[in-house]
């Protein structure tokens, strides 16, 4: 097991990352405070892990929340569905909820923590690659709204991350895939030789080989805790974090949530701010071929949908959280392996991106 | 005007107090930081002041939010409903939030700004007597729960409070009768030279005399500045300032929201509360006395209904936010003039302030 701190002093939290963390008991036990424990996971992950999860705290008699799973159900009615459960068992505030599953269960359960009460303590158990590599580490939180992704959230730090390589063994191929667009992501900001590494070892972390795949989370944990250390509530660099979400954030929406996955999305978006970097002559055409045929090779899209038009995708990235007083603020690439937060990208380059990023019809 | 300070490090802001603060324009526009504004208002406030708190910020074209009037209507569904608006005008991060009302506007808009899009700057334009001297005040924020009151919300600060005190001409006697509760829990808790001051002025409140409002809403502002800066997150003294709200929130919740004032409630509750404390010889009958005498001429009431048994009040106690695992934590009188807080009051006295402080049927 290895573990990486993420320092925001008194709030500062260990990352625990190895295989068969789920069976470390004490590895929860020393982050459960009050007398009261929630366990929130979703109708998928539930079958597979809930009962390793109970047993340490079993004495505590958890209240159990099982959602439904997909990203279709991050929305304030589903958050009251654990409000509802809260309640009725009158959890108090000094209840620790535990998020078991992927992105959407820790941003949710996250939220509900963030709220219920004004606030109870919080421990991520990611199981997907996506979210142990970005989303369970760093506190955002939060749900959709139908006009705009993750509108409504807090940021609130978790007390521990708990991170089980084991559970990605029961990862269906395209969520592995999804949560490479995160991994890759790291590479393309801030981590060139771990974009090279990737290069190399991209095969391996598609067979799923055990000490490659904790390698890669090591590193992209590590890659997340400084960024957010460094600046926890985005009004810098940590915005470089969201590199191809402005332009993935309006796929998500504009297809409908749940049929693209996040880190689909996402790749498409990276590849897009890639082409845009191309147009402004920051990257070279070499550079984004490196680019795309990485994330091709990770068995992800790197064009947008033919569906979506130029119009509309202009129209969906108006109301993303990147827009600062009318202007749009793009992450790009000033070379591989830096990115560069704009607002000046002249507009008929992001539209040529626009138009000729679209899968062919 | 009177300015009074919330010190609170780098989140620490003013309270402006004063007659005609809704036509100084500065106060507000100072304030502003972003190119977007949001008003949040309601169907009885908004006819009555909107258009002056409009004007100053008029050329920034602010989205306008009137909600329905009442404590029934602080939900999860209704909070959507700023969330639409502000989405809908594509309202991005650095969106202003000014809340122009009483307690639930502030409560609700304060929450809708805690949670867009992670958190916006807002600012608190309280319209009734318990908002200028209590809810607007110290950063709590949220909504109500079918199971209980304030289950779902966030400690989140404004960037100043504007109170106008000629905003209470137009404010009904039943709600300038609700706030003077939280007016004299300041008395009961902590400053007994205030609640000497009350005993004497009391009818010049009741008459709306100007310069007894003033002073009577500064000193309380003054007292509640002072608690909050000293404990913002509640985990010790800050909870003295829930005097009354255990019993009362039980009442509010017991007979649905919007039936009883929240004033009226926690006036019942005081009462409740200086009724137990007596039994715990605490309070002296006199003491007491003074207390439901006074609390009797601000037109509260000092019983709670009939149609809560104590089984009912037990019932709705134990989902309160200030049970922690499992014990019932009240907030009692040690003398006139000084809180308690304590989670071993005997159940056999606590049941028998239930029983006895009932309105007679």
């Amino acid at each position: 097991m290895k573990t990486l701190p993420l320092e925001l002093g008194d709030r500062s939290y260990p990352i625990y990352i190895g295989a068969g963390l789920l069976d470390r008991s004490e590895l929860l036990t020393r982050h459960v405070t009050g007398s009261r424990v929630a366990i929130v996971s979703n109708e998928t992950v539930a079958p597979l892990y809930l009962a390793r999860v109970r047993a340490p705290v079993a004495s505590l008699k958890p209240v159990e929340i099982v959602l439904p799973d997909g990203e279709q159900y991050k929305t304030l009615e589903h958050l009251n569905r654990i409000f509802d459960a809260l309640l009725t068992a009158r959890c108090d505030r000094r209840t620790t909820i535990i998020a078991l599953g992927g992105g959407v269960i820790g941003d949710m359960a996250g939220f509900a923590a963030a709220t219920y009460q004004r606030g109870v303590p919080f421990i991520q158990v990611p199981t997907t690659l996506l979210s142990q590599v970005d989303s369970s580490v760093g506190g955002k939180t939060g749900v959709n709204h139908p006009l705009g992704k993750n509108m409504i959230g807090a940021f609130y730090q978790p007390r521990a991350v708990i991170i089980d390589t084991d559970t990605l063994n029961t990862l269906p191929d395209r969520e592995l895939s999804s949560g490479l667009a995160e991994v890759i992501k790291y590479g393309l900001i801030r981590d060139p030789e771990f974009f090279d590494w990737l290069e190399t070892n991209l095969d391996k972390l598609l067979a799923r080989d055990a000490e490659a795949l904790a390698f890669a989370i090591h590193r992209s944990c590590r890659n997340k805790a400084e960024v957010v250390a460094a600046d926890e509530r985005e009004s810098g660099v940590r915005a470089t974090l969201n590199l191809g979400h402005t332009f993935g954030h309006a796929i998500e929406t504009g297809v409908g949530y749940g049929n693209w996955l996040h880190g689909e999305a996402i790749a498409a978006g990276m590849a897009m701010a890639a082409d845009l970097s191309r147009r402004l002559q920051w990257l070279s055409v070499a550079e984004v071929t490196r680019i795309e045929n990485l994330i091709h090779r990770a068995r992800l899209p790197v064009r947008a949908p033919a569906s979506l038009s130029a119009a509309r995708f202009l129209e969906l990235m108006a109301v993303d959280k990147k827009v600062l007083d009318g202007r749009l603020r793009l992450v790009l690439l000033k070379r591989l392996g830096e990115a560069v937060i704009t607002d000046d990208a002249p507009r008929a380059e992001l539209e040529a991106t626009l138009a000729s990023m679209r899968e062919a019809t």
